[in-house]
């Protein structure tokens, strides 16, 4: 086996890649703190069971794991940074008020997700905890969008949905869960036929309400009124729809505003989702490039149950579409113990230039900075000029 | 079990401290790109044979193992990017010139180094291949010195030793690995009784140049003109005592020149090392900040031995003894759909403040970001006033 070979779905970033990553890791934190959120950084290892808390087993399969030798106890290389984050949140930070938090860091999965092709990725993401509001699913939701409008990656449409309309139509019926497994999957399949079947023997109610959520999908102006009319105006599904329409309203006022669609089928998520849930998608890639929504049990199993929203994404991916142009140019300079030399360098280094000096004896080649320009000695004063 | 509980050694960084890790991460990374270092992204996990390629058997028990259920191999969990960069040099950039290459990233080790802390670090290092002269050494310490001098620790220390020192002692004798092993040991710790017991049977002229390394410790003026005289002046031997020279003269003219102390008898790593070493030490840690040196086999177990210098450094350590303040202000703006507000709000992010919005029914508190000002309507006009 060659030594240089490496594992399936792993891959190293080189340098025009990983400039553009580190270029976009730092223009979406700078935004995050310009809105008061607060960097934290978990850790890459921790016991299994803390990392799965309030997940699926989905997390469990996709989790590496490993013994510690201190304790012999089952350690997760995480594969989602999110539960660390609210376990920040509701532990070690313990706040009484509104917290903002994000983070940026590696994450690992056992295998490559459907319809990708790595299985590391640096996840990215904001979270607000303390705030049961919708004004928080608002402020998440346009820091993300003007994050991705940062990004550059042309036009984004922004989809919602929200877990509290199957609660509402379900009210004190409580399927089993594999029953809403396969009724989240014919949703998703729009299986009209699948569905009628899998719902034969449910209160005719709840039957022709989640029927209808099957048509419920588009534009917010259709798909608003006409599910005023198709749904039971529970309590709770009202006040859904009336938290989208208030969303929906604000986010289109935005500057840059996505192109916005309802999707009232969409239960991605429902088993730990709380309310409104969005994902973010852009040409060129067809899952989309970032996920979020409320979650307000999140902090329960670390012993303090708080409203929470947020988002993350894959800054890996990110680059790949991004546009942005983070090619920086260079100046050459010979080499040579002169002090003038020396301090021309450092004084154009200090300046934020890239200067790059040729060690003796070498030609400068295939380099990733473009070097545009050269520190030439001229009758005795060192100056930078173009390069022929 | 509390779920909140993490492992040993293992921690969470909150704000203030991830924060400082943030800005310093960013000024070194930044200090590496104006030297030309291109910036490379090698995966966390690899096939454990590539990771420990070219190291001993310290790396192997540092590094924790997985197993890939795709390939059933063995998989390691990085304990050092070093070898990896190495690898990205030889086989996949495959350059002929000079290549500069830095990095930052997470390492994992099964347990804590002697006299840290922690078991995962954020590794952040600079790599040049391609040049087997002392200017690429140059190069590395001077911009070490100066990301440790932006990093404000106070005073630095470098200590310099060279690998070549003692091949050239050994010359065409070869003692077996365990021999060296417990010679390494004898001379770290000045055991001068042990050292000569060890060394018994051993030709007198190699025996006696070795016992002399033990004082070869101290400021270059001093060391320097004693090792000639005291060490055989084999062609390795005064090449290496001409490098170290030729650098310490370099380094004391450096502007915010480290304070320089070279110590012969120091032959850590010097399994794979194969020249110029260094360590560099501040006040209020035992061990080195940053260790570095030449390794010019580096590249071999991946088909291309390059000559190759750099150094490495955790930025976690970095930041908690620097005094560089990362602070933020930030400016408290009130919740309201009023698009003069947001708009205001809008121009004060994008200038680089932190507006932190007050949702409704919260007051701030206890918040990472000191609050000194805020956003008030004042006659129909939103301005920033300072906070009472």
């Amino acid at each position: 086996m060659n030594r240089w070979l490496l594992p399936e779905n792993i891959a190293d970033v080189l340098p025009s890649e990983a400039r553009k990553i580190e270029e976009l890791r730092r223009i979406l934190l700078d935004r995050f703190q310009s809105y008061g959120y607060e960097l934290v950084m978990p850790p890459m290892l921790e016991y299994l069971d803390s990392l799965l808390t309030g997940s699926g087993q989905d997390l469990n399969l996709k989790t590496f794991k490993l013994v510690d030798q201190l304790s012999g106890r089952t350690l997760g290389l995480r594969a989602d940074i999110t539960p660390q984050v609210a376990r920040i949140d509701a532990h070690l930070l313990n706040r009484q008020g509104v917290t903002r938090l994000c983070y940026a860091g590696s994450v690992l999965h056992t295998l490559a997700a459907p319809g990708t092709s790595s299985r590391e990725q640096l996840q990215l993401g904001a979270e607000i905890y303390g705030h049961a509001g919708w004004e928080a699913d608002l402020e998440v939701q346009t820091l993300l969008n003007e994050v991705l409008t940062l990004s550059n990656l042309g036009e984004i449409t922004l989809d919602m949905a929200h877990a509290g309309i199957l609660t509402g139509i379900l009210g004190e019926y409580h399927p089993k869960s594999d029953a809403l497994e396969a009724l989240y999957a014919a949703l998703q399949a729009k299986d009209l036929p699948g569905l009628t079947q899998l719902l034969s023997d449910w209160p005719a109610a709840i039957k022709s309400a989640i029927i209808s959520l099957a048509a419920l999908s588009g534009s917010p102006k259709e798909v608003l009124p006409a599910a005023r009319k198709a749904l039971p105006q529970t309590k709770q599904v009202a006040g859904a729809l009336d938290d989208l329409e208030r969303l929906c309203q604000a986010i289109s006022g935005l500057p840059n505003a996505p192109k916005l669609n309802l999707d009232l089928s969409d239960l991605r998520g429902y088993q730990y989702h709380s309310g409104v849930m969005f994902a973010a998608y852009v040409e060129g890639l067809p899952a989309a490039i970032a996920r979020g929504g409320r979650y307000d049990m999140v902090g329960e199993a670390f012993g303090r149950s708080r409203p929470a929203t947020g988002f993350s994404l894959d800054i890996m991916t990110l680059a790949r579409l991004s546009k942005i142009d983070s090619r920086k140019n260079a100046i050459l300079a010979p080499w040579s113990n002169d002090e003038q030399l020396s301090q021309a360098i450092a004084a154009l280094r200090a300046k934020g230039e890239v200067v790059i000096q040729l060690l003796p004896g070498h030609e400068q080649d295939g380099e990733e900075f473009h070097c545009d320009r050269e520190l030439v000695d001229q009758k005795g004063a060192w100056v930078v000029i173009t390069r022929a």
